[in-house]
């Protein structure tokens, strides 16, 4: 694929064709080498059922010839017109109450729906024959930002059907499920499939296996509604790839599987989203961490595939629906595109190239403005563009290269969602005070799934490893016993895989041995939190205690209150080659400090910078490119090794400016 | 019409026959002289289809006869029986998740469905028949407080279909529709008026357009809806009055429309209902202003038809329904009274004669309380009757006379409303910062439509002109030019009326030239207010600035924090004969009142009291009535012009006590 | 009845066969002597309908037989399986806004459905009639916790159908419903039975009159869902006890009537349930009043037969669904059980024997941990066991004997739910600030009925006496009127029983010759207190005011802010021979104790303990048991008389540990 570093999301359809060649030759004149068409143009480019007007959109492709643009086609099945609609009223989706999402927003969709199956196939099949040779067209996305919207859609009768086929694929038998789910508490068992209904809202109570499993479901389900559109658009426009816009850490889907059909993945990245806590945002603010989980989400996104990536949506201003966010500050537009690049992307699209007249997103603003007048945004973007561009095709293909990962786990992560045992539990938040340690010590991280090979890692931090398989433990005891360092958190090996429960052993089971521990009780920590003694000094857990009891293990640190004072709260064991550790509790950030130098022997040697000033590499065997990067609305002292050389003549070695970014260089 | 001063909302079916004289001579010994009846009666007075049982009613209007009372009667379409329902269920409202509200309360009724029109004409033709020629009849009112509880009602397929009727009338054509609601974004073209629904719920997003047109056709349905009713009254009844209970600044109906098939409009006003903010009355009490909202609401009613009005419900004790508000002080309900005739009502109507045994409202106690005997607002109201009653007779056609107006929009309103930008951005808030100001000024305020004509005033004041059409510039450009003053505020312009973002200018669009600014960039405030700097001190802004690009005004005010300080925040221009004046964020108590010395030059003069006196006149070329009104608990230091003659002997011109309230005229 | 102490709730049906022995035998080895099976079990016991599988269940009562354990087998109707909904899928309740609540839980099920009825039908009688007469099935229970998950369920078309037939049995004629409904307000009158529906979701408002009867229908309704089941089994299980686990001050079903049924009432308890206010459980834990409430309960269990009762469930580990309440510390679990034994439990049955391995309840924890080895929970209840049981033996049929007693109401508290007039009013909290005092003052206390027999007390507490009947006004009349000391308080005799307002009179109606107040007028303390003076000191209202105007009362305490201050807040006046006192306000914790203190006279002699420390003794002629409990964390001073003697030697009459318990026995 041609290396392309910059794109905009693009909808010609909202402007007059007069508008066209202007905005084309304004992208060309900023250093714009691609733009995202038509990902929800179904009703312009189908306005009625079988009369494709395709006319429009081909000039379009033209132009973008004319002005050496390459393009990227979506289809549009994530916005289905009123014909559509009209004609088979029950793809409008059900949520969990029974009562139907209506058409007039988006995703009003149901993604089980034969009918719209079928209208989805001729609309694909004659979009992709159209235009799938057409030499603008570099590739595809399917639908958009698959998952969102959806997060409990649908419960409709055409779901529960293909619920059912997916359980019986599964499991095989209704006895299987029964046994899978424990069916016989509350007298749930089940005699055929057809008995069995989405998990629609109950007087009291759901099965947590039957929840479970509808997440996974789902999960498949808009997966094989990928598919079912990657194959046509295979078929019909060879040698194009497909990828797909994610959203970092957002768990509709599990990635993992999508990205099997994509040749990359994307990320949409808003980092002043309308959506934001505001509130703990400014916490992290005053820690210097306010975009460490963007950098995570990047992390996140990048291990992947292991590989770069693009982003298909960068915010390029001020962006919300009914409320807006808050409008980036100078600088910080530029900032976040130089974060995604130095975590391994290699093409920035930004959305949009101009707000929109029209439509829930018009205060999504573009880079130009309603008025179509160039601002800040075009300028500071252009800029941006002439400056980095020459280092994104130099770094092309070479990344970060993390000694440290990270186990992350849809089905975990679920599991934690239908029952997160404290009010404020939270899977993502969890990690998060894992990662959040690593990022202010500059130490990159990959983010792995639980079977994955982790000998690339000196240390695995697996936080909430609540699902366990007698293969996943295994694959934990050999990592450990070959040399690894493995970190594991509270509620270890609490569950099978089917989210019944463990038991007949002591926690976490199998396990036991790697750690040293037995967990016999345990405590939520409900409106108090724990204090931990760790080298003599205080500091505080949250959320839940795991009371450690130690057989062979050492302990690094105690509870010290509550009548488990002075039973062990983090503990370390050696085993094998390696060293195993067991975190009873959620850590506040000192405790986490203080508990990561523990571990300082395998942990890389990095930059000490101040809070907010980020430094991470893209690296291969001969060179280390070093992106240094200050979030804080000051300017902060910073000291550059001397043999890390300035990729920008006029940076400044002892200083860096608000909400700027720096280069350097260093061969091997 | 006659010279009625006091009356009351009395429900004779509530009460055994041998009480109504007993109450009725109460009522005239107090110095009641009207009385309304019926708008609650459909079951009493229509118990089966078609059979009419109007004898009950009859003997009470012949009572009335007796003891010289007038009576309003209302028609009670804000209850349908139980046999209506039982005839048509599908009258029962539906929500916007597509739920039925069912029978129970009240308005439980869809205004659009063919068989309850069908109804409602045998019932209001029958009724109006038989009591229109009665010669104790003066006047009618249709429903009562209509848009009360039908916020978001209803969404059943009668009013789809008169939505698509309605929007046929308005645009023509469906491609008009499409046009007009910009329905290109996210593959939302129609192709035929029958493919449109009502905005109910959606997955994700509503099409603003769509969201804005479906609050005016609503206001429009109910105003048809009055209409109705108000021909077959018209037809049966002449030579009456219509009057209409509106409430405030409740904006489910266009009350300006309404108010054109209406005589005289009549508000509701409950000052200690059950829903009010407590923590928000604290503060506005600590300031001073705790009855301000209700002047604006009073002002905002004589407004509608520049002219005296009534109040239809005035409370007399404790309300509420399963919840209460406080007791009324004593002094209360005559200064809320006296308060309603100093900014212009003619009529006070008390709410309601006696506290009813039953139904959801049997705490929304009246004059009486449940046990019959008279107590302290029987005795405070028959007070407040004999010694005010000969001045509302003199001060008659005698009105406040503002200098200065706020303009209301219904469609402003509803847009921001659709999309609030911040979470706590509120039209009426943001409007009352404003009105707020200048009622502790003791400056009278007249609200005004868009397209009124502002020549009365010299200082006309438009808070978020969101929705702007060329027409509407145009006349604000005219107000300038021949020598008003006008302020602005943030997010002036940025709208077509039909919520379409307007493009290919700067904001605010064509009145850049008449204040002398662009606004190229804003910020919203999220958790966070800006620092604005006037006369080199600091204050606060909050929720959003616009950041002013002056081109020829001049600054009155800068940012003082964020990256646009030193940006403007407030500007004036001179423009023709006036001035423009640009507000960029919204105000807090002290700017405002630092902003508002600014225009000192177009404030009328008035006096100076401490917070919570409120003085406002009522006043012709010959004389002016002062009224002088101590909202706040507490005796307070008062200085009367030597030129002002009390109007009652006993008033003490230095000192006014807790909540009461003193009267001057002045011969000009 | 044998003498039994200690059981489990025990589900072998979710474990091996294997294992079954083992639990019986662990159990047997702990002094278990009871356990209750089979409530949730009709999957296992009946899959398919009319295939029968009894002989699970037969040989684990055959095995209880080999463990001499005794048996409480329970009806599994609260969990209806999969095979019934897919006959009969509208058994699913119906909500109030219309919508389903579906398979997956517990409780879904319609209690009117003939269709459901008869199978319950086919199941208890095969049930009953199987296992009726096995030797070791000692007792009943119907369906689990009834009321609970049920709230507000079920509004479908056979609930609808069962409550016309109930009014009609209520009320006989549709015009004494209009009568007792008050349906004249907003025209709500009916002609006939078939125009009532369920109070489903209004636009507006709901009828009081009609909202209290649906409460008593629904209470109605269950009750008899109980003897429908229970007839069947008192046939074919002739020589058992029926009882029922109810959930202390649980409103859905009154309990009084489901008594009437049983044989002896039980109670599930759980102390640190996760539904817990954590926050406000802080603040009780400071003032030493944690388990006051958990107190309450006890005693209005065992006043509702004036008997000992069974706990059905007492917690036995930590416990929870999706999230978790806290872990008991050490002690508490037998502190619990050493409470209900205090306050007259007979039999503790533990809920449940071991951890389950799936569904809902997987994180109830048991006696033992998923895991099944014997741990904390296990030791502390065996060692309890050892020690208490021969006391409890000694104990049987000697029970507390209060002189205090507090009026509950099923009917008042529905009616104060339904008009709570405050937002934090609440029936029960109210009622609790009484208790709590007397709590603290180690006073017992029953529990009474409105018209119960009241003459074993000196002292009636009846608070908000909202609702008032001639016969009940005439039965506090008569208590003072001989002697009794009688409390009321605000809103007393504001409504007749079908919560109709009381009109002609003032209130408290005939009441205000016993209590020689009036009360005309009154305050709803929205966001703000009132200060009540009383022996000169200034202490705090909150919620209400009543404004006392005494006609022959004295004045204990008065208003000293609003302006009423100076009027009676507090009144007594001697009636008869007794005394009756009106309580204007919800007293805060230091006005409740100096209120009582004037009530010294009838108040029994306690002994002084330091908060957290409870005293409550079972005794009669001759002996009294006095039952000593520490529930603060801390060890705690206590001075134990000397005539006391030690029932465990080891106790300190000086000091009693944190968490623990001591017991005393005095002969009179």
């Amino acid at each position: 694929m041609e290396n392309l570093q910059f794109g905009v999301d693009y909808y010609p359809e909202h402007w007059d064709e007069e508008r066209w060649s202007i905005d084309l030759s304004m992208m060309k004149e900023m250093g714009i080498t691609v733009v995202r068409l038509a990902e929800f143009s179904w009703s312009a480019l189908e306005p009625a059922e079988g009369a494709f007007s395709f006319e429009w959109l081909a000039k379009v492709l033209d132009l973008c010839a004319a002005f050496d643009l390459k393009v990227v086609l979506g289809t549009p099945t994530a916005a289905p017109p009123a014909w559509v609609i009209e004609k088979m009223p029950d793809i409008q989706p059900m949520a969990s109450d029974g009562a139907r999402r209506y058409f007039g927003g988006r995703h009003h969709d149901c993604q089980s729906h034969p009918g719209y199956r079928e209208q989805i196939k001729q609309y694909v099949t004659a979009f992709a024959s159209h235009f799938g040779a057409h030499p603008q067209v570099i590739g595809w996305q399917v639908d958009n930002e698959l998952g969102n919207s959806h997060g409990d859609l649908c419960y409709c009768s055409y779901c529960e059907a293909a619920f059912r086929q997916w359980l019986e694929g599964k499991y095989g038998t209704i006895e299987a499920v029964n046994q899978n789910w424990g069916t016989t508490f509350w007298s749930q068992d089940y005699q055929s499939f057809t008995q069995i209904h989405a998990p629609k809202n109950t007087a009291s109570g759901q099965n947590p296996s039957r929840a479970l499993d509808w997440q996974l479901f789902h999960s498949d389900l808009i997966n094989e509604f990928h598919s079912f559109q990657a194959q046509i658009i295979r078929e019909h426009s060879p040698n194009r790839f497909i990828t797909h816009n994610l959203m970092g850490f957002s768990n509709v889907v599990n990635y993992h599987d999508l990205a099997k059909q994509l040749e990359f993945v994307s990320h949409d990245q808003y980092l002043e989203g309308y959506w934001r806590n505001y509130e703990k945002d400014k916490v992290e603010e005053n820690y210097g961490t306010k975009r460490a989980f963007a950098a995570a989400e990047l992390d996140f996104i990048r291990s992947i595939k292991k590989a770069g990536f693009w982003i298909m949506e960068q915010q390029s201003s001020i962006s919300g629906w009914d409320i807006l966010g808050r409008t980036p500050k100078p600088g910080e537009i530029s900032l976040w595109s130089v974060q995604s690049v130095a975590h391994g992307a290699d093409t920035i699209v930004y959305f949009r190239w101009r707000s929109c007249k029209m439509g829930t997103e018009q205060y999504w603003h573009g880079i130009l403005p309603h008025s179509g007048i160039p601002g800040r945004s075009y300028f500071e973007i252009k800029t941006l563009i002439q400056k980095i561009k020459p280092l994104m095709k130099e770094v092309k293909g070479i990344l970060p290269k993390p000694k440290v990962a990270i186990v992350h786990s849809y089905a975990q992560h679920y599991a934690m969602q239908i029952q997160p045992h404290h009010p404020d539990l939270n899977y993502l938040d969890h990690l998060y005070t894992y990662y959040r340690e690593l990022y202010q010590r500059n130490i990159a991280v990959d983010f792995v799934q639980e079977l994955e090979d982790w000998s690339p890692y000196q240390l695995v931090i697996a936080p909430l490893q609540y699902l366990m398989s007698p293969e996943q433990a295994q694959h934990y005891t050999n990592f450990v016993e070959k040399g690894g360092h493995l970190v594991v958190t509270m509620r270890t090996g609490v569950k099978e895989r089917n989210n019944l429960c463990l038991i007949d052993q002591a926690l976490p089971g199998d396990l036991s041995a790697v750690f040293g521990v037995e967990v016999h009780e345990y405590d939520c920590l409900r409106d108090v939190d724990v204090q931990v003694q760790l080298e003599g000094e205080i500091f505080t857990g949250s959320k839940w205690a795991d009371i450690l009891t130690p057989t062979s293990a050492e302990v690094i640190a105690t509870y010290a209150s509550e009548f488990y004072a002075k039973e062990a709260a983090i503990t370390v064991h050696s085993y094998g080659k390696g060293k195993a550790y067991y975190v009873g509790t959620e850590l506040d950030r000192e405790l986490m400090h203080r508990f990561m130098n523990q571990l300082a022997d395998v942990l890389p040697e990095t930059l000490v910078t101040p809070p907010g000033v980020e430094i991470i590499s893209r690296e291969n065997e001969q060179v280390s490119y070093y992106f240094v990067m200050n979030h804080q609305n000051k300017d902060q002292a910073i000291t550059i090794p001397e043999d890390w050389e300035a990729y920008y003549p006029e940076q400044d070695r002892n200083m860096i400016s608000a909400n700027q970014y720096q280069v350097y260089k260093k061969m091997k």
